[in-house]
């Protein structure tokens, strides 16, 4: 059983990412982003104040580490050449280091396309951009250039998605096994979470890696969203105790081989009353509208108008709040969006989360999150857990 | 008991950054970043492809928010307006909503401070630079006026951070009291994490918010630094077993009204070799000749530089991979860095993590870090772990 990305479809995709280059008339791709890197090497790492970039060119593409990552990214990065440098800042800048590098590549005139204008950081970083540290190169701006590679996954990348599904359908069965009036919604979410990893782990053995730094299995949980804070779709914890009536809007996952889906729903703490009925159904209906209009050939955006048209039919704009959905994979939020604003044409192999939410302030919110796959016929579910009511009522 | 920064300390913060930027001639200073938006405001949020800025002019700061964010940031952030856009991409791009709102504030052709050149993204995300919807703006680098002050704890950042270091200590003693040859490494981090979280939600009440979409409470594990694998400063789990003779490094920490610490440990599970004892030794060694090198007075690369000459002369630079430590408290990792290229002056309020690593290739890594406030005389850790061999062995 393979539970991440091959080698060869790694060096597949940096071959294709550098003939589109070489197709833009760029002599190098260099990037910096986490998720592009994972992407082409299969490094997964986390990011710090240390910036990390890949060098796609003609030939053996170079990593370039800092010295704390130098053996890990050689044992895990498909690549032939990795080259580290002290650290951040130190006494030369990074940046400096990878300037020297890129011209003793015979890149110091180049034509770079890259996804920054330099290492975008975070975590105290601060430095130059490319082009002050190689006055003599011309940078392109290249960042949907691997994107646009990443929008349609391979079936590698779908197998792995499903993968996630399964475990993350574990962790929401016991999440919803254990919540009950009284509970901490953190004592549910984490119990369930330990357990469905452990059993995850076991199941699938040394095989398993997450590649990812912020999990490391599978999880579930509200984040929040219990009672009337389930009006607030970005709710933070807070350790609420479950009551009675309560409506809770859940999330799970779980990450294989760096992917993972996206598992939500709104359930229902007995007793269930006329209005959770009415909201409930209501929000069923306009995930229902979003699944009728995916389909290859029509556009991102023709989804959520779709979903517009059904809330502004129902009256239900007071309590509209975000777009339909958004494409995931190695990120949890990728492009393309289903938002009437991108226009971007759906294909087979583009995954995304749908899950149209209706938020009633000081009640309650509703909404179910599905990832779905564009296939050449319309899509396929890949999370399966009900959608029902009865099926999502918590005994009170 | 209060376990946030007050909105007075908030408001504080507003009217000192306002007063730096009119300092420098500034008409307004236009925020991204999360962490310097949850610094001056406390608004804490799970940052997506939607835009959030924080705009602090003469008077009423504003906050400009997606729709998704209006009740959250209405309820949770310390300033008197909340503007809110639809969404992103939507048929309007945000940064024309936001120009639109600088507009109207009269900021069309004013001289504005900003922490990026536009929202910095990650998640899909692409959009045009301030100069680019408004382009009679002139736009200054002002990511140092706040990170400048961040630098320095108050004593509430600083009472959240020792908060933090209890939790911390909890889970990280129940992580060595489960540790034993033959579980995963993941289940023992995940029951430490469960337990200390339960526990500090408990002992602190309702007044206990996390403020972080990391991280709900306390937590502790080894992050894939198991046996050989500890030689790997960020290795990433792997449900790797634990067994007899195994070197671990740990870390623990816990998020108190979205501030936190950082704990991380050497062990060793038993039979313990001589030269676990050696480079335990060596490592400790190293972290003492930092901690003596630590006072207000000094700066940050004098810190790192008694390190690496600790190193040089016990011959441990072939094993050396990373500097001193980093500024920590919203951050995980912050500037400054004790680092021989960061010469900064370490001043009273100034938090550390002080963690020189030794890694020996194929065989084991050793890093204690522990989290110090520097103080008028010198510095006070705030965590209290012990760090002696004893104390850290694991029976086999």
């Amino acid at each position: 059983m393979r539970l991440q990305i091959s080698p060869e479809e790694h060096r597949g995709r940096m071959h294709r990412a550098w003939e589109k280059a070489r197709q833009r008339g760029l002599d190098a791709l260099v990037l910096f982003s986490p998720s592009q890197i994972f992407y082409l090497t299969g490094f997964a790492f986390i990011p710090t104040e240390r910036p990390i970039a890949l060098i796609l060119v003609e030939g053996s593409p170079v990593l370039f580490v800092p010295r704390l990552e130098e053996e890990h990214a050689s044992a895990e990065a498909v690549v032939d050449r990795v080259v580290a440098y002290p650290e951040y800042p130190s006494e030369e800048h990074p940046m400096l280091l990878l300037a020297n590098v890129l011209r003793e590549m015979g890149l110091a005139r180049a034509c770079i396309g890259s996804d920054g204008e330099g290492y975008p950081g975070g975590m105290g970083y601060t430095g130059p951009r490319l082009v002050e540290v190689l006055p003599e190169v011309k940078v392109l701006s290249a960042r949907d250039l691997v994107e646009e590679m990443m929008k349609i996954k391979s079936p590698a990348e779908i197998e792995l998605i499903r993968e996630s599904a399964r475990w993350a359908h574990l962790a929401h069965a016991l999440l919803q096994e254990y919540t009950r009036p009284g509970v901490l919604e953190s004592e549910v979410a984490m119990r369930a979470s330990f357990e469905a990893t452990l059993v995850m782990a076991r199941a699938l053995g040394p095989a398993y890696r997450p590649l990812s730094w912020g999990s490391s299995g599978a999880s579930a949980g509200y984040r929040g969203q219990v009672g009337a804070q389930s009006a607030i779709p970005h709710a933070l914890t807070t350790h609420a105790r479950i009551r009675p009536g309560d409506v809770l809007v859940s999330e799970a996952s779980a990450t294989v081989g760096g992917y993972s889906c996206e598992l939500e729903r709104t359930m229902v703490v007995a007793p269930v009353r006329e209005e959770h009925r009415r909201y409930f159904s209501l929000m069923v209906g306009a995930q229902e509208t979003a699944l009728e209009a995916i389909r290859p050939g029509r556009s991102c955006a023709e989804v959520d108008r779709a979903v517009r048209a059904y809330f502004e039919k129902h009256g239900l704009m007071p309590y509209w709040r975000h777009h339909t959905g958004h494409a995931l994979g190695i990120g949890v939020h990728e492009a393309p969006f289903l938002d009437i604003g991108d226009e971007t044409i759906m294909e087979p192999g583009m995954v995304f989360s749908v899950e149209p939410g209706i938020y009633i302030p000081g009640f309650a919110g509703f909404r179910h999150s599905d990832t779905i796959v564009v296939t050449e016929s319309g899509f396929e579910m890949l999370t399966y857990y009900p959608r029902d009511l009865e099926s999502l009522t918590i005994a009170g």
